[in-house]
């Protein structure tokens, strides 16, 4: 079935706020095998978005919108839909009850506008809203179905887990199963290259290539009467690309790269720590964003200054004032120093210029990886060629993160 | 001058990735003065981007294409806007050579595919790309201009801040100016309310809230034949919110928290630590995230077990054994014991249950923040009723700053 999502917010056009709804919401509807044909955003206004939806529903049958459930003046999503479905509204008690439960529970008084939030089109299927004030429905006409989700990416989330995502299953008509492979150490278009004998006029299972920074995913789908056949396809898929490129995928089941070190780790019984100069953290951050890292984490440093990384993990002045604080040396000794004041079992640390400024006249962008497991330590330059702070940041994690994985993935059955 | 954009990619609608190039093309569109009226998504397919192209042209003079541009077989947007606008296609020699140096650049040989990337559109402005090897052009007819923009937000970005954004400027009518106010400690429904006044048949300067987690902000935006009279108008209107907001108001200039922290801190010459337990390191890595932070950042801590509170912290063992190692006690503990141990003249603290899972029986979302400053220090709990891991850390990372930023706002002339 083809589905189409259509956003409703003006912050979206002003571009406060990135459509991640649509994001969620695709990545659902494709799993449970529907067709995502379009995205559209649209401001809080009534004729285009009634506009929208006719376009919407001139080629999909089922049109899913987020946003504009609010309780303020310019909220109109629910209004505009019932009237295009050609459904009143009605006064449901159970949302009355729930928003007087809501504002209770957070100790306030229901401004008089949340109100508005009761209201709901005749005929609809309400998806009551423990998360928030805005219930989501789903409203059929003529063989078409809208669903209306509020824009909090939370509350949406919650409202499509607890009862907008069942009610779909009964448009499930081909099953889809696919898997989403991660790679790093081939680019986009090497890989494409690589995999080409098995896309070249491939139909299904699909191979679709993806970039992101840093890495490559695959993405493998099988559409079949029946998911058994479907899964069947597409593992049979991945044998035969495992044979052109198993070296570079780190993940077969779309995991993260940190959520795969955090498993090895645990795997192995082994406790990392890591000292972050010019990354501040966003290593063991990341690491810890891993449900259960506290398994595997125990301390960790942010070691910002010099006098810190003499301080904190015992770097040698001399080393520093010598190799310089951006040097092979100083990131092998702040590794070692903070392995023995941790007493982890491996690891893993940067330091290095960020930017956006050159720094003691080094060009942003330059950064040392050190590493100390196994009674073995070293220390390797990694080298960005641009200038974003972010983007530089980002990619030195990811370069630890990758100097973790290969040195647990080195004595590991793959 | 109203306009549209349109993202290319199967990725989109597969939900891999949201669509932050919308949202960046369309701040930069508003700021200079554009209406951005849609955004659409569609996949890499012919009919399809033709069709969504002429309805964008329908309503909008000016459409700004995203992705599409890559060197592999399903990129077609560049070859689909050309026929649209009715231009054949050209070898452009400057590309040939851009990609010829990149790649030797990059020590490695082009992937044949990629000489694809050289043809242009006879007649249109290029955008040469110096950040990744897909140029970006312009294109005009019968008063119709698309832009079209590479996939990767990194080089979007680029060809827009080195050429696009510039082409631009020929379009520009009467001058608009804004500024994005961000609030805490107030909801979105509250905020409306209480600016209920100013908003109400309010055309221009013209209000818009939005809520983000945790916060809120304003944008009270102006469109005038002259800039100064744009300013003039909302700056008018910013001191009417501010007489009724004031208190809540943390940013005039649409500054992240984080920016606004290491502002003050620098104003005020001092250094901050912080000791974060469940949040693994994120207040730092964001505290890091703003340029400079080196000025005003020497140490932080990482302390995820109760061993490393007490080894790396000083905390008491008696305290986590007492109080628990999520308490009131436990956190000013900790914020005491790295502000002594950094020599930093202001600390902050966490130590709670992020989840997903209860731990200890205890329920997620939990933590208590501790403070250390001026000779004081202090501790408090925060609470979630939700159950989100990320949006747990998050929350305690930002309820982190807000500390910090009432500590040093408190004696501070606003």
């Amino acid at each position: 079935m083809k589905a189409s999502i259509i956003a409703v917010g003006t912050e979206l056009l002003f571009g406060q706020v990135a459509n991640t709804n649509a994001a969620y919401l695709s990545d659902k509807l494709n799993h449970m095998g529907f067709d995502v044909m379009y995205h559209f955003v649209v401001g809080d206004n009534p004729m285009r978005l009634k506009d929208k939806l006719a376009e919407a529903f001139k080629d999909t049958d089922l049109v899913l919108t987020t946003g504009g459930l609010g309780p303020t003046q310019d909220d109109l999503t629910k209004e505009i839909v019932a009237e295009y479905m050609g459904a009143e509204m009605y006064l449901d008690n159970r949302v009355v009850d729930d928003l007087t439960e809501f504002f209770n529970r957070h100790g306030g008084n229901m401004p008089e506008n949340n109100m508005k939030q009761a209201y709901l089109p005749v005929g609809c299927t309400p998806f009551y809203n423990a998360s928030g004030t805005a219930p989501g429905f789903a409203l059929q006409k003529d063989g078409k179905t809208a669903i209306c989700f509020p824009g909090p990416p939370r509350e949406l989330k919650w409202l499509f887990e607890n009862g907008a995502g069942q009610y779909l299953e009964q448009f499930m008509e081909k099953k889809m199963f696919y898997r989403v492979l991660r790679l790093i150490g081939i680019g986009e278009s090497d890989l494409e290259m690589l995999l080409m004998p098995l896309i070249d006029g491939q139909t299904d299972p699909t191979i679709a290539t993806y970039a992101k920074e840093g890495e490559c995913s695959l993405r493998v789908a099988s559409q079949r009467d029946t998911m058994e056949e479907a899964e069947a396809a597409v593992e049979e898929m991945i044998a035969k690309i495992d044979e052109l490129a198993g070296n570079y995928i780190y993940s077969y089941n779309n995991e993260d790269l940190n959520e795969v070190v955090v498993r090895m780790l645990k795997e192995k019984n082994l406790k990392i720590t890591s000292a972050e100069s010019c990354t501040g953290g966003l290593f063991a951050s990341t690491l810890t964003d891993v449900p259960g890292a506290s398994d595997v984490l125990s301390t960790a440093y942010i070691t910002y200054s010099s006098e810190s990384k003499i301080e904190e993990l015992g770097v040698w002045n001399e080393i520093i004032s010598c190799c310089g604080v951006v040097s092979a040396e100083t990131a092998e000794a702040m590794a070692k120093g903070a392995l023995e004041r941790s007493g982890a079992d491996i690891a893993v640390s940067v330091t290095g210029y960020a930017g956006p400024d050159a720094d003691e006249g080094h060009d942003p962008g330059e950064a040392f990886i050190g590493w100390a497991y196994n009674g073995e330590a070293g220390s390797y330059s990694v080298r960005t060629d641009r200038n974003f702070r972010k983007w530089n940041r980002n990619y030195f994690m990811l370069r630890m993160f990758r100097t973790v994985y290969l040195l647990l993935r080195q004595n590991t059955q793959k």
